[in-house]
């Protein structure tokens, strides 16, 4: 709950001079101003701010939008170097407004002793709540979910229900079904809100349950999570132990959060940059995340670049060999480039569904065999037009182009499925497998074959 | 509405079985089995088929099944195939059991012509609300929407608020809460459902009705609408006319369907795939997206190439510059796709939100600058070593090979950055700034500086 935003059109406006005030530090207008806004936006002003002044603003702002806006906040490590630097008193005074999945990620980002001054200073059971959250891994169901639920036993009637939410209901936010359980707590089914309210008063509860979609046990990824609520189109998801009682649920939101989360770390693995990266983190985070990839991958680039030095005489013979190189190297890189995004996305979107089980390795290969002759065949005649033009260029070249461009194509296109498919398999993110170690490969291939061709026929 | 599915345990057995069924394409066996699996479920089995089962198996399924499942079915070509190739009567009875929105992205599948034989043989109600959202362009909020949902005006109770859900309700599917709107049908905010259940029945809706945290127009874009629901939390979202009409809703499933589409397509767009391409199609469609993207690029390979047959004096002096091209190049191009991952995602994520301020293309250059200065000095040291074993090789070696590749990494870092926040700020789709084009880019100017240092100070 938070006090009521303007409309989107005003808050554009507002926001815009929001940012105005943020830049010049205007503390005080800002605390005036910010109850106007959504906390998701109150969220970016903070992060926009440096700590000292995040810190004051946040002890002056109510305290409900304060501890939205904190849990709002993208960066993780900010929120809890803020989190930290208020008093014990105050970090416990916002967490016991947040919903008990939003206090456990806040909290979670603290050290061990930081978190217990904090929760030795919240009620005990709230406080026993955030700790029974915090015992799941991170990135797991059990980390998403809320415990905050409305759970109805199922020989009532409708009436009967109503009046249970009514009773249940004061303490638990944005909850649009109820759940159906026997008398173990083991989840038998939820009624949606509007059929709840559309049904006969008398008419039994039984009659109304829907078997759930999908459930999910709490030590699940929370990837897998997002797929099964995509998958099956649900708002809300329950959680239940293995004998099927039922211990929490997950709202879409936080989902979406999540899936926004894990694209941009598949994005950036792929690219070679670190997932300890934020987006609108610093410099010295951006270098430390990037450097040690490249440092590897100068090592990898040297082993390709080895290749050429052992063809040190066709490259003395014919030194234009040096302008063909990076054509075949870089052509067979980018269809192998091609072939790893399709493949990486088809892993991510697909994983879990009725898979037609054509195998995408063929399909690449032969994507890539039909892909490199017709490249091959473009590159086959620009040479041709080269061997017209400069008679003393062997009548051979244009066949060598053509047979590397065509080979490191092939080669290309199969590794970019062959790569993440096996990954995937032995249970590694497949997006590991950057673009940037598979176009080494392609380097080194490309060279082998377009030297190696050369001097096996031109020398 | 669908038939009670199976738990999710037994659901994946099940759809082993029904998998192996659909590889010795057993229709009645399916027929039989089918009703006990998620139309979401179902509509893979149908994606699995040839177009012929398909056809076969939507004939004899149930009604509300065939359609829910042909709507949930991911490739779009072949849902439209899939409903010309039945009789208009039966494509007709097929829509007629949808949503507004499903039915009109199903039938926007269909040429104008097909369109219009199963558009004759519906309802006039129904069929004009279908023909009124394909008015909307593809990929905005119109052509999301539904506009089936729950409206109550303001100066009423909460009990006559329900009473007027109970009326109102039979109708809509999957609603969470109710809209209150002025007597012009201006939206004036939401009632959540369970606010409503919990409130006393005297409480007058104005007092429970909360300001929406935003409203999209019609013709908003699909992505932007995305956003706005994953930024403010939101279940669903109303759309309106300028006059601030209520006109329609949309509902979070379909927007995470989009995310994710959206995300494929940033995706692929980068790694030179074009949209055309569907993750689970055929090879020929592959060829298709692909090869234009390739065929350019050979291109504009060629012109980085041809850089090289300006130096081609310090190539046949130092034949082994052709080992060193590639390690400048490549470190150039590695560190370029990370600033443009990072960027294209941090563009399609914080758009629209409260930016911080700070340059983006200023950081990657420092990125750059520092990420470049550490790779060179390593360089350096590796070619030093060089220069110790081969004393023929010039002591100015390592100081070419730590400016260049210290440069290349600098205008890659750099480049990354510049090329997507000017096509966003032209209106173009970032990630369309694909990294095959910067590497190509990064190649050329690679061996510029290697080679034309090393002409300057080797020669």
């Amino acid at each position: 709950m938070h006090a009521p935003p303007v409309s989107d059109l005003e808050g554009h406006d507002l926001r815009e001079h929001v940012q105005g005030l943020v830049e010049i530090g205007d503390l005080a207008s800002l605390q005036a101003l910010l109850p106007r806004l959504h906390p998701s936006d109150v969220g970016d002003v903070l992060a926009s701010l440096d700590e000292e002044k995040r810190v004051s603003l946040i002890k002056v702002l109510p305290v409900e939008l304060a501890s939205e806006a904190l849990a709002e906040m993208e960066e993780d490590e900010e929120r809890g170097d803020t989190l930290a630097a208020l008093a014990p008193e105050q970090g416990a005074e916002l967490l016991g407004k947040l919903e008990d999945d939003d206090a456990a990620g806040l909290i979670a980002e603290l050290d061990p002793t930081e978190r217990q001054r904090i929760l030795d200073r919240l009620p005990a059971d709230e406080a026993g709540e955030i700790r029974d959250l915090l015992l799941f891994e991170e990135e797991t169901a059990g980390r998403l979910m809320t415990t905050s639920l409305v759970a109805v036993s199922e020989d009532i009637s409708a009436e009967e229900a109503i009046a249970e939410v009514r009773r249940q209901g004061r303490e638990v936010e944005d909850f649009y079904n109820v759940f159906v359980v026997d008398q173990h707590h083991v989840l038998q089914g939820t009624v949606p809100l509007d059929d709840l309210i559309l049904a006969n008063p008398a008419t039994p509860v039984t009659t109304l349950v829907r078997p759930t979609d999908a459930t999910v046990f709490p030590h699940v990824d929370q990837e897998e999570v997002g797929r099964l609520m995509s998958r099956y189109n649900m708002v809300i998801i329950p959680v239940v132990d293995p004998e099927g009682v039922l211990i929490g649920r997950i709202t879409v939101d936080d989902v979406i959060d999540v899936m926004e989360a894990e694209q941009t770390e598949d994005l950036l693995l792929m690219a070679g940059v670190s997932d300890e990266e934020e987006l609108r983190g610093d410099w010295n985070v951006a270098v430390r995340a990037r450097l040690p990839w490249l440092a590897a991958n100068l090592f990898t680039t040297f082993m390709a670049a080895s290749v050429v030095l052992v063809f040190g005489k066709i490259i003395e013979s014919f030194w234009f060999m040096a302008a063909i190189m990076p054509i075949v190297a870089g052509m067979g890189g980018n269809s192998g480039t091609q072939s790893l995004a399709v493949t990486v996305r088809r892993i991510a979107v697909t994983r879990g569904s009725l898979e037609r089980r054509f195998d995408a390795v063929g399909k690449e290969a032969l994507v890539g065999l039909l892909n490199g002759l017709a490249l091959g065949m473009l590159a086959f005649t620009l040479a041709w037009i080269a061997v017209l033009i400069f008679p003393d260029v062997s009548h051979r070249l244009p066949w060598v182009v053509l047979m590397a461009l065509w080979g490191n194509v092939m080669v290309g296109s199969s590794m970019g499925a062959i790569i993440p498919t096996t990954l995937h398999r032995l249970g590694i993110d497949p997006a590991i497998a950057s673009s940037v170690f598979l176009t080494t490969f392609t380097d080194m291939i490309g060279f082998v074959l377009l030297l190696g061709l050369a001097s096996a026929l031109l020398l």
